[in-house]
Order: C-alpha cells, then structure tokens, then sequence
C-alpha cells in the first residue's frame, strides 16, 4: 500500500477522492465487478495512479473498509488447510485475529457496520475476499458451497457477536482452544457435511 | 402494562424517571438482581406506582429495551416444546418472529447494540428472559448450561446477523423451513448433544 504520511499536501483531495469511488463501485457492483478502471474513471484519475496509491485491488478495498488486517492473514493458512481440519482452522485463523491486538478495529468496523453502514462492503469482504478460497473448496455436491458458506458466516458472525460485544459467558472468556473445539465441528458440519 | 396514552400531562416526567433508573439498575446488576423497590427509590418514586406505570418487573424491562415483541411469544412455544425438538422450535419461533412484521423494530434494536449501546440490556434479554427456560432443561451434565446456552445464542446472533442485517444469500431469503432443517440441528447438538 502507498505511504499515508509524508504526502505533500493537495494529494489527499486526489486519495480521497479514489477511495469515494472505491467505495461507491464496491457497494454498488461488488468487490469482483469494481474494476480499477472504472474507479480510476469516476474517480477522474489515471488507474496507473490508483495503483501509485493503493497497490492491488484488495489493497484498495482494504482501504475503503479500513479494515485493520491484512485479509492474507485469513485467507493463508485457511487454504492451506486440509480439508478433514478446516472448520477448525477457520475457526482457530478467525478468533486469533479478533483476539490480537488487531481485534479493537475489527470490533470498531463491526460496530459501524451493523449500525447501519456498509452492509455491502462487509458481505463482499466476507465472501469475496475471506471465504472466497473456502468456497472454492466446498463445493460438493456441485452447487451446494453458496450455502455452506454462508451457514458457516452466520455462526463466525454469531461467535463474534457473543464474545466480543455481547460479551455473552463462558463464550467472551473462553480460551482460544475451547472455542475452536466447541464451534470448530459446526463450521466443519456446514462446510463439508450433510446439508439440507 | 399500563395505559401509555391519555396521561395527564406531568406524569410523562415520573415515568421517564422510572424508565430512567430501570435502565441503570438493569444495566448495572442484571435483570434478577435488580429489584423493583431499588428502581423506585433510585426514581424517588414507590414500588406502587412502578407497578402501576410497567405492571411486572418483565413488563418494564421490556419497555425499557423498547422491545417490540412481548418474550412470551418466544417463551411459551419454546417452554412446550419437547427436549428432542428443542432446537428445531428455537430455530423456528424466533425465526419466525424476526420474519414478523415486529422483525423491523428488532433490526432495529438489534442496530441499536451494536452499535454500542445497551450490551447488557439485550444480554439480559437473551439469558435471563428468552433463554432462561431453555437454560434450566438443558443442564447436563450438571453446569454446562451457560455455555450449551451461549453458543445457541451465538448461532443465532449469527443468523439474524447474517439473514437480516448483511443478507448473505442464501440464508437472507431461504424460506423459514429450510432455515430450520440448516440451523435445527446445530442448536439441538449445542443444547443437548456432546459438547466439549
């Protein structure tokens, strides 16, 4: 991502600028039908400048969203999972980041969310960039990952709301171990089971 | 609940003085421990006429959360159900409520504490009155309630998150039977199946 601080001044109208049109393509047309161009264009700049400013396009988004984690984070060690240990792993992945350091901005965005922001950018973060690897792998029988994923969301974005807003017990104070025994099966169950 | 309409003038100001103290005891120690005559005395007001204004303790939580749906809608349904079809009704009766005509004012709500408002109030709500008759039928082994309890209600937050608020397709139109025959099962393993 381009540096934020040591900009001249006059340039933040320009990134300003870029990430309005950001976020109005994204909420608009989702994450995979934004093109930079298309930003770049609305934005009334070149794209080779949105690339200056924000790199990749996930970059960009993870911008718009001022998402405090670097989606790779996620996104790595879930695809590298095996299949027979991926509920557990999204589950383990997921509540470390919410438990580190990174959590207090997770919990900010969520918040804002939910207040009745960017529901859009949320979904398409959620499905097109954090789950978009698991999707890719549940899809068995053939049509069936859509759903998997998003019963495997709800419950993550139930745990997150339990143990860090509502601050629900034992679930806001469990170990990290106990949480991804107790709802690591569940996510497995949606992700590679049975479903009707 | 008492008359909210037709009031003489002047009696607006007591009642928003015991809403007032309600919602600081119910905040501050809890739905059980917040007695009747410790909200009237904090509003300077006697017991009599909290009962008069709110009619039960239940009565006035749910004016202070601004609830709009009376619990025993959930509660009733739920109470009656058999243990072997207890994750199956709490799937459908609440469902089935956020898909009512009240499920706006609940959104709302919903958005309400998310945003950072009242935690406690709608942890309350949850444990000590929607939940606080599924929690007593489902402690076994002898103290795992809480936590059979708080992860159903993650699961749920979560689907109200992810159906009604961020509209994760499929779930967000899915019809309420196959929403049961998805969730169903998770709610029953939580409350009364193995966890670990």
């Amino acid at each position: 991502m381009a540096q934020r601080s040591g900009r001249r001044p006059g340039l933040s109208g320009t990134r300003d600028a870029i990430l309005d049109a950001a976020r109005e393509r994204f909420s608009a047309v989702g994450f995979d039908k934004a093109s930079i161009r298309s930003i770049a264009t609305q934005a009334g700049v070149d794209s080779a400048l949105v690339h200056h400013y924000f790199g990749t396009k996930q970059e960009l988004f993870v911008a718009v969203v001022r998402l405090p984690v670097d989606p790779s984070v996620v996104v790595g060690p879930i695809a590298a999972a095996p299949l027979d240990e991926l509920g557990e792993t999204v589950v383990r992945t997921v509540v470390g980041i919410w438990d580190s350091p990174a959590g207090a901005g997770i919990t900010a965005a969520f918040r804002g969310v939910m207040a009745g922001g960017d529901e859009t950018l949320l979904r398409t973060f959620l499905l097109e960039i954090a789950l978009k690897g698991v999707r890719e792998r549940v899809d068995d029988p053939r049509g069936s990952a859509e759903k998997r994923v998003a019963l495997a969301a709800s419950q993550m974005l139930g745990v997150f709301a339990a143990r860090k807003i509502l601050r629900i017990e034992p679930l806001a104070s469990m170990p990290i171990d106990e949480v991804v025994a107790a709802i690591g099966p569940t996510i497995h169950g949606y992700l590679t089971g049975t479903i009707t």
